[in-house]
């Protein structure tokens, strides 16, 4: 607000989503900036900041309310309990903004939810100012408000690293079980019912759909009815949220409990990458670097078993790793698993960075210098992708120079997808791993699915 | 389409709905109506039916999707699997519309979901039709064509009931995991992970948002917080999904795996009612008398117990029963959990029949005469709610004439909410109740809960 003084800000929490019909809602989850703000998740709720001060405006219960749903926190004790200044009925929203006219303008934040947005235009447009829609038009939002809200979520405080290692710890007991669960001749299903029951039986719920596959060679594969086999890796990139916070953490392991010779190899190569660039995350280091380490850390593996030929740094200046470890090493993550990415790059790139051209590097996320109370994701992986592989304009040009030698990779075809993922936050010192509980390394997943 | 000989029907699957942000969707389920039509739940598609023929427009992958997505049906593939006519890229719905110049009319059925609502909009103006939203006008919808869906919908055949078998079986499973992870001490979220995590794992999603609580007398009550206590009830109202198909079952157990001889009382009441009431599930038989007779088994238990007073036809006729037994005894079960319930009444309610005024009666959500292949829930239940009892408009006549007597009611305080409920399939013959394989009399469900 400081940075915004001469405007009002209008915050909503967003609606509720039918599933089959009104009254059959899914799950509900208000908007990140709305929680952030308040701390509070209330449908259809929204907040009015102007001058110094917070007004909540909510949908007052039904007078038969109580009768289904039970007493009612009263406006007082909800305000109270939220540290607004006020909490009124929606009906007097329109008043309040009407009121405001010594502000020069009104500035809202992008809603994800159509309805809202409807909303978020009409109460606008009263006014004679327009909705912001920064998925059809990003350089309609608030540059300052948008800019205002990526600095203050970008640094965790205390109380949002506490959520964040609640979150974490959801996370942990759901890949636990997940590796327990896992069987030869069971689907996929029961080791996502597993992790999903762990995380709900935990106060808690999934943070983003969750991918529970032996197929770990399609990057976003929310299909779990194949049958688990002996010779199956299992790749889980599952996370639970806490009050609105994010985990998320990708584990791999081997469906008999033994990873093969190949898998193996793989396995310990990422996960070499992946501590690499764990180690990085410190203040002062650039993301991009962290990731281009990482590819090198992967590439230098790759030619080690004759999958790529070449000199390591020029693979990676050319993106060969990226044939192999398409996407990017990480990314911020808080109240959103890719945090604020409702804000396209505002969050992720810093001012004047802006997405490379290249395959690969151009699916990287983050592009920041790290600060401290920065909560990032470390993922580096490796998948044998045939729409990537057989593509002439992507892979052609490395097969042609003998680059990629797809004999050489034909021997990893047990591998299909690898990848390990921790979330890290960026301390003053070394870097502190919020999900180092899980186990990682091959022998210490191996143990933890052998003891089923 | 033979009742609507002139008219070309827009079925709408409806799109993803974001979480927090438009990359993290919640869980996709398509419009029941679509998947009635086409057996198939694709994000945006659109069936377009017209002259004996139907086609389905839907959204072509994008170039790079098998890179993220995996490889995708084709077509020609999808086309064969769901039997339409034809499948076709989005981009040629509009002029499949502009070219049905021979038909007196476009209709369409609500969707509940804003986004697909504005399509629906536009693609019908274009035409100079307008759209219709039931929930805001439910006059504007075409009658013919949902009367149509309703006839279609109402009667299950074989393919549909073997689907609601399938959701039993899952809806089961979740029963028994819940009844085995009830443990003093452990908070609700412990049972409602175990039941969510059964019905992940047998390749299910839960139907709706699942009511499992200590506070059985919220009867809208989906949080799970509380520690469960050695004396509390544990109510269940828990179902699964099977592609698409509802299950919908209450059990109410105790933590301690006893029922105390109050709760048990009442258990064995709810029992009686709804056994009386299953048994009537028979064709011809009208479903508000279903509900009427088991309000008077209820009644004449209450009466037994000395909790009401008076004549038990007499004081079903004046409601009195809806004190402690507020809501109606059930509802058709199909697609929709709450079957239809997107068109209000028609389908729940047979031309001619509208809702009661008198507290009670008026939530009975169903009101017509059962034929076979109808499958309906049957729910009585009992519950001691502070909002209705404390409510001088509803219970004060009651009250005041001495027909509650509330110091006998108060020996109950520690039964709070009770509720019995399974899906009964109406036939030619007995009713076949597709979840009966899930304890349900006191004994049975003690034996559960002791053996975990």
């Amino acid at each position: 607000m400081e940075r915004l003084p001469d405007v009002g800000v209008l915050t909503f929490a967003g609606g509720m989503r039918p599933r089959n019909y009104a009254a059959n809602p899914l799950e509900y989850r208000a908007n990140s900036h709305f929680m952030y703000l308040t701390g509070a998740s209330i449908p259809d709720a929204v907040l009015w900041m102007r001058a110094g001060r917070s007004e909540l405006f909510i949908d007052v219960p039904d007078e038969d309310d109580a009768l289904w749903h039970g007493p009612s926190l009263g406006t007082e004790a909800l305000r109270a309990r939220l540290g607004v200044d006020a909490v009124q009925p929606m009906e007097h929203l329109q008043a309040a903004l009407d009121s405001a006219g010594d502000f020069d303008r009104i500035a809202s934040l992008p809603t994800p939810d159509p309805q809202t947005r409807q909303r978020q235009a009409s109460l606008l447009m009263r006014r004679g100012w327009s909705p912001t829609d920064f998925e059809t038009d990003p350089e309609s939002v608030d540059r300052t408000l948008a800019l205002a809200m990526v600095e203050a979520r970008l640094i965790h405080d205390e109380g949002a690293v506490e959520c964040l290692r609640r979150a974490a710890e959801g996370t942990a007991a759901a890949h636990l079980a997940g590796m327990r669960a896992t069987r030869p001749g069971l689907t996929e299903h029961a080791v996502r019912g597993a992790m999903e029951g762990a995380i709900l039986s935990a106060g808690m719920v999934t943070s983003y759909p969750p991918i529970v596959t032996t197929r770990g060679e399609i990057l976003h594969n929310n299909l779990h009815h194949h049958t688990m086999k002996d010779n199956d890796l299992m790749l889980a990139d599952v996370g639970a949220e806490f009050e609105g916070w994010a985990g998320d953490v990708t584990r791999t392991w081997p469906v008999s409990g033994t990873f093969t010779p190949t898998q193996r190899a793989i396995v310990d190569l990422v996960l070499e990458a992946q501590l690499k660039a764990i180690d990085m995350v410190r203040p002062g280091v650039r993301y991009r670097d962290i990731h281009l380490e990482s590819a090198r850390v992967l590439t230098q593996g790759l030619v080690d078993e004759g999958i790529l030929r070449g000199e390591v740094d020029n693979l990676v200046e050319r993106g060969a790793h990226a044939l192999l470890f398409p996407h990017g090493v990480g990314h911020i993550i808080g109240l959103d698993v890719h945090d604020m990415e409702d804000l396209g790059d505002l969050a992720g790139y810093e001012s004047g960075r802006s997405r490379a051209e290249q395959f690969g590097l151009g699916y990287l996320r983050l592009d920041r210098d790290l600060r401290p109370g920065m909560m990032v994701t470390i993922e580096p992986g490796f998948y044998i992708v045939p729409a990537i592989l057989d593509d002439p304009k992507i892979a052609g040009p490395f097969v042609d120079d003998k680059t990629l030698d797809r004999g050489a990779l034909a021997r990893f075809e047990d591998v299909r997808g690898v990848r390990i993922e921790d979330d890290v936050l960026c301390t003053e010192g070394a870097p502190e791993v919020l999900t180092a509980s899980i186990p990682k390394a091959a022998a210490e997943v191996e143990a933890v699915v052998q003891g089923r």
